[in-house]
């Protein structure tokens, strides 16, 4: 089965969480904006759909004649489909969830950059940035790493539900590695408190597919178009 | 089978879209902290659990030995045990994916009253407040709302995946309810282009269950601590 996925061709952004399920099955996949120059007006014109399953936004995935959107969404039908999920519909729920977490956390990291509206830019947003990032830096961030830790270290494994690996644990390998670009002074600071979190991302990171996909070309670098962005002004 | 729903006994925030399921699929549940004074100390413990399917907010329901939280997974959860998702693989998926949205579309919505953060109150984020409401209206009320009034207005029935009533069609009429009181001013104007999301709204409200479920003192009525706030200086 070969998957067509539909993302922005510059960023690594929420297509990310999926680029690495994809990567770490070994899925054969199309990541057609970047193959092809017309993919982002296809992926237009997708979205603009009135019958079928358009999606608000992108990442999305085509899989034969279905069309998935939302990360969440598609992790939990990829999850199934390439064992990185538990097989009981109660762990599948349990990772679902937290990967619904792993969005909210995610969407919070946008808003340090972007508190008041994605139809500013980060320059016309600057004074409201600085106080949400600092708010974010103090509450968040400990909040949010504080959860996935406390889970790691209950876990009874060495990954967020246990032994075995699910695509939770990749995006937060995503998570550290983002959050390590876009504020690495406050993580500099942090990081000696969530240990069990960051043995988890460098877990993750000597995956051979993982290893393998992050010195492709194929994983983009971090850049201030994306979701994890690095300026001076919000980190501290 | 009972359910213990698990969440802030004095605001419909996003419990409130699973409250409507339950209260359309006529199941038999307790809204804990509302039943009794010791529920939100007990929810908080549980929130605090170092195994099991800790959530890190509420809402949570308890359903036998499994605890499920996120809104949108409890929603998934609940559709295909009580017929408000389709059956079939892909149409649950549909609809859980329509459910992300609107739980995007939520997530702005708070953010139109606490942009920089969580932490502080209104009262101390008032100016960024104004920008984003501004913000929020012109550009994200349209793109979310013609996003579902596209999709109702193409599915071939009355609700927004066709003829079958889902739980993603009561928290649209929950998105219209909740919209009317935040901006009441913005939506006496904006309505006329979503003839479908309204009529769809008010095919919601007439419905038997939902409308006794409204008429009960188990509503509780919209406030100013919970997502949809009615601030003057926000509506327009």
């Amino acid at each position: 089965m070969r998957y067509d996925l539909y993302y922005w061709p510059t960023i690594q952004g929420r297509g990310e969480f999926v680029r690495l399920a994809l990567e770490e099955a070994g899925a054969d996949y199309v990541d057609v904006a970047r193959r092809n120059k017309a993919g982002v007006s296809t992926m237009m014109k997708m979205m603009q759909a009135r019958t079928g399953t358009p999606s608000f936004a992108p990442p999305f995935l085509k899989s034969g004649s279905q069309v998935i959107g939302q990360t969440a969404a598609i992790l939990l039908f990829l999850g199934s489909r390439h064992g990185l999920a538990p097989k009981s519909e109660a762990g599948r729920l349990w990772v679902h969830q937290l990967q619904l977490t792993i969005a909210d956390f995610v969407q919070e990291v946008h808003d340090t950059h972007h508190p008041i509206g994605t139809s500013l830019y980060y320059e016309d947003q600057k004074g409201a940035a600085k106080q949400r990032a600092a708010e974010f830096r103090k509450e968040r961030v400990p909040k949010y790493c504080g959860y996935f830790e406390r889970l790691i270290a209950g876990s009874g494994g060495t990954f967020v539900t246990g032994r075995k690996l699910t695509y939770a644990d990749l995006s937060l390998f995503q998570i550290v590695e983002g959050l390590r670009y876009a504020f690495p002074k406050h993580m500099k600071k942090f990081e000696r408190e969530i240990p069990s979190l960051v043995a988890l991302h460098d877990r993750v990171e000597a995956r051979p597919n993982i290893a393998a996909y992050l010195a492709s070309d194929r994983r983009i670098p971090f850049n201030e178009d994306g979701i994890f962005r690095h300026y001076k002004a919000l980190d501290k």
